[in-house]
């Protein structure tokens, strides 16, 4: 048996491993070399999240397609820094609509553990709450609600996909971040896994730019920039008060859409951030979004419930009304609206041909809402989230008060309701 | 010599490039067969673009970046049909700003040699245009529009990078297409060249949604709807007038910008077209666009000009206020602007930092001029480009008329002139 000594190359890598973590560039490597290198680390057990950052940073096309085909998945944050958001400036609200959230919370894991949780369990949920270790999280329930503000609003303003505003409300943070429970994190278009916190708090750090439409969309974010045109006073742009990311596979659809293209998945990812400027209205969806509490938590408004409403994200309204809520709150207070990065990976859930068996008032509610949301002003009196949405709700009433039981005048009530609470349960925040 | 019978797999794969038009689908080979018969009709002289395709499809991601690496360029046109537009109702409008047009037309010659080209030589340029044979290319110079408009005409309007605007108006065909001479066709994210014509004809022909924002961009894209919330009673839209594209490498920035971040470069490929909102104005840029010529024409105008402006893009404002009048037209006449897809690769001209030492307008224009388009409102009795233009002239002198030499009172006289040469000169499109 004859033994081969090692090539000098060979033993040159076995040294680079034990020191990799003090090399900053590994580019100038060949391809065969850096593959070699990759290999024997992963082998020698030596890959940590930083050890892999160092050999991504390379660049090299062929190492990167290993480390896909191996299915390894660093997690990619934003590139610019969200160094002014504290961690203990955030929470993570989590609206329980199924009982085991072991593999979402295991999924979100990365992106999650370093924050604190608050988790809302739809008070029509009847068995307990499965929840792994791990988390500092913190669990509400029907008792902590009817307790705090009474039955008949709990019911009223918190079942269902609602059940997630009550985190809102008992937050005490600066900024809260929610992810519907039937997500998990989505790749990006290289196949990296997204941090959809980190991006959120970006979207939010940043300002938004919602009076002029700059083209190159977020000027903010890296390699970007305003165009030619844009105007130089606008350039400072305003506080972003809300950030509404998107969905990869399954899409947020309404009932027929869905119900009709059973089989269409999305599977666009598109790179951009961009304002949804001033005065436009748009669809929000609740699935993943991110706000700034203090300037716009009590225009997130829960109470528009739909009759025979379930428990499928097609079936309901209240995260798009809330949405319209928020953007003119948005638009009266000189406050930016994001939409776009982070993307979630929406898994199934439900059956959309089912859904189209019921009578679904989505369709009717938006055409009687959007002339209304597009031909209201508020007063200038109001200069906050609270007084705008008093101001809409007087709106509301004066609009539709005349049509008995309406979905809008309901909500008009609950509008009032949602306020007295913010004033009443909310803790100021400690900064 | 000993020779080695050929294997079956080998015979078969010979035998199969002689039939490779009759295949419809090469997925189901393996890696290794699929790139040596790749490899084996390259060498036979028998890719076409019809054979390319038929590869590419397959998928394979070795074989695309076989492909790539090898620099084999197929045309990606974007996936719907755009079968409603007929190459005759396209002109393609280039304004030669440079003598010599060879290079610029040869890289675009996939896409431009389909169509009729309109070339409108500065009239501030001496020399002799070089344009390369192969193309349907019909030429204008100085003295055509000296003849058509007299010299002062010619001189108020058609100087510079305004020329292409001479194109625009002796076209008679329903689209135009204009890319400035310093740009190349762009390779979109997975490698492949973009084909910026077709895209903006897809985005031309597919209807337009200003008046409720879609967050999932485009719901008229491949994979795109409306999400849940977007009401059913806008979803038609509205005919599409005016489709931007964007600029890879070079982005268009302002002199300030490009000289204070000489080495920035745009690489960020967003995939995605979006209608800009009602009411929301944007910096057209006039780099690469296309435009439903009977609907919008005249509001594309081109008399805007600062005090020593030079031929460089950043210097020259014509485009953006010309995108100014053009989006408050579409939005009085509900027609749409749509922006993003498709995208052009800028080359280097110019420099931004000879361009700061002179006194740019172009800044304290448009903090003249927003306040001034997002103001305005025009009558109901102006039902065409025209009509709208005439008012907007009105509207304009009304403002600024007061300040004399302003640009902008200038911009007005030319916008009246403008309309009279569309009313004058423009042979009606033949269908």
């Amino acid at each position: 048996m004859t033994i081969t000594p090692p090539s000098l190359l060979s033993l040159s890598i076995n040294s680079a491993i034990l020191h990799l973590s003090s090399f900053s560039d590994l580019s100038p490597l060949p391809d065969h070399i850096l593959i070699d290198l990759f290999l024997r680390t992963l082998k020698a057990g030596k890959l940590n999240e930083k050890i892999l950052k160092l050999f991504v940073a390379s660049g090299d096309e062929k190492l990167l397609s290993l480390i896909r085909e191996l299915n390894i998945n660093p997690v990619i944050s934003p590139v610019l820094p969200t160094r002014n958001i504290k961690d203990n400036d955030v929470d993570i609200v989590i609206g329980a609509l199924q009982s085991d959230l072991t593999s979402f919370m295991n999924a979100w894991k990365p992106m999650f553990s370093r924050y604190h949780l608050i988790i809302v369990k739809d008070p029509e949920l009847k068995e307990d709450l499965k929840i792994p270790d791990g988390f500092d999280a913190q669990i509400f329930t029907k008792a902590d609600m009817d307790k705090a503000v009474g039955p008949s609003l709990t019911s009223q303003l918190f079942s269902g996909y609602s059940c997630r505003y009550y985190g809102y409300l008992v937050s005490n943070k600066k900024y809260v971040i929610s992810i519907d429970d039937d997500c998990i994190p989505a790749k990006d278009d290289k196949g990296f896994q997204v941090d959809a916190v980190a991006q959120h708090l970006f979207n939010l750090a940043a300002p938004a730019t919602p009076l002029f439409f700059n083209t190159l969309y977020d000027p903010f974010c890296k390699g970007a920039d305003f165009v030619r045109g844009y105007p130089f006073s606008m350039r400072e742009g305003v506080p972003c008060a809300l950030s509404c990311g998107l969905w990869l596979n399954l899409a947020d659809l309404d009932a027929p859409t869905q119900a009709l293209k059973p089989e269409q998945r999305n599977t666009r990812y598109v790179d951009a951030v961009l304002t949804v400027p001033n005065k436009a209205l748009m669809p929000l969806s609740g699935i993943n979004i991110g706000f700034n509490r203090e300037l716009l938590g009590p225009a997130l408004f829960p109470g528009l419930k739909l009759t025979k409403e379930g428990k499928v994200r097609w079936e309901t309204m209240e995260d798009v009304f809330s949405g319209m809520c928020a953007k003119v709150v948005c638009d009266h207070l000189k406050l930016g609206v994001k939409t776009g990065l982070p993307y979630v990976w929406r898994e199934e859930r439900g059956d959309a041909v089912q859904s189209l068996k019921k009578d679904w008032e989505g369709m009717k509610l938006m055409e009687d809402a959007i002339p209304f949301f597009e031909s209201i002003k508020l007063p200038a009196e109001a200069v906050n989230a609270k007084e705008c949405m008093l101001e809409l709700a007087k709106l509301v009433k004066e609009r539709f008060g005349a049509e008995k039981n309406s979905v809008l005048t309901q909500a008009a009530d609950g509008m009032i309701e949602w306020v007295k609470l913010w004033k009443k349960v909310v803790v100021p925040a400690s900064n």
